[in-house]
């Protein structure tokens, strides 16, 4: 299937329609079986022991399969989250940026999943790995 | 098993180690097999259609698995999430607060596993339903 | 939501529908907010160090899941599994029955979803926690 | 890191230690980053509608990973399945055989994470995704 929204279509959505994350997520690459979105990582996302925290991971990887769903289908700002499953594998680098590699599986008439990469800068290794089903709202 | 930290302790706990979000995030009950916790949302959580975010849901859900943990087994701060699964059921209300009511299933030497449900102010039906294990660090 | 099957009506489903394992799956309650379904373990469903198998486990739970559905719903034969995430928290006593306590937490047009406890005989502590999703026909 | 067990040690393995299912679950491939496991479809897996069970795909999952562990760190009979999380995405061709294509994401001292995609044969998307953790036991 083919692209619908590039790069800068994701980015300026994302600053449209999350004014409040904008600027840290910031979507690097789409192509059709992949799409990386890239988290400048600040102190208000660590944990004890320097970590970065799980919902601020959980966030990185919903929004990559969020833009990589609206890459092919376009901006549809109500498509939703229905599940989630995420393993945290690895502590990432502390201070270190995040990035979400995401690859669609599925994309079907009404449920979309999923699956994302995170690493951490400097790592080979994934820090985590998730999975996601999106539901998607009829055309009206 | 009894516990060993009450909802005063467990608050202490998250003002000193989590003042990024203490004060948000509040310890209601803690019984046996019922941990209680409240979100007071603010629009910071909320996105587009007026929904709480999910990765606000995930850290209420990963805050009251993690203090159930800590009333049992005392202050760990290092205990840590190795998965969480969360569906998102329902649309929770907006600008109504988020209670979460969280059991533990197991309590191993070296993983835990507990539940949660998520309740929106003002609806019966849970919004959210998300199980996590936690590995625990050896004592030292 | 009202029950359309009762106990009698599911096992005659099961036994109409999955011949396969009619008789080793039984459903002893249905309640609006309880489904209890037994699985009688034989030699067939053993893993190395004596416990039920895991898939075997997977089969209760998914089993009686659908039967709960099937009992609010009537006998859609073509609803099915969309997502299961399931956490094997204790080893089965060997050679004891299984029996899964299921709960519908969600009954939408289109989605189900539903958790389930999986108790061993002679063991207070669940052996298992397992939610799944489950995706329901279009009424044509 | 290097590989213990080949194709032939991994097959023999699975023969000796589960005689029931030998035989119908078969390692094609191991490689550093992949290991192919082939299920032979019979009618004992159908479900209403001609799918391939649910809890056969499972199995099937469960079978690749626990091997791909193997053939990494040897014959480990009582490595365990702690958490599964299991997409079901499109219904198997019916009678086809099913493979799996498994690739381990982690593998610590303590838990291993790994996925899996679920291919029928003769489609190019995948049927299901699956990701999994087993706990190792320690070394006595």
């Amino acid at each position: 299937m083919g692209q619908i929204m590039n790069v800068e279509a994701l980015n300026a959505f994302l600053s449209a329609e999350f004014p409040q994350v904008a600027g840290r997520y910031v979507v690097e690459t789409v192509e059709p079986d992949l799409l990386v979105m890239r988290l400048q990582v600040s102190h208000a996302h660590l944990r004890p022991g320097g970590t970065v925290s799980g919902p601020t991971m959980f966030e990185l990887a919903d929004l990559a399969i969020y833009c990589a769903i609206l890459a092919r289908i376009g901006p549809v700002a109500l498509a939703v989250t229905t599940n989630a499953t995420i393993d945290f594998m690895r502590k990432p680098a502390a201070g270190g940026d995040l990035t979400a590699h995401c690859r669609i599986l599925k994309l079907g008439r009404v449920l979309a999943v999923a699956d994302v990469l995170l690493y951490s800068e400097g790592q080979d290794e994934p820090v985590a790995r998730c999975s996601m089903t999106y539901s998607i709202p009829p055309k009206s």
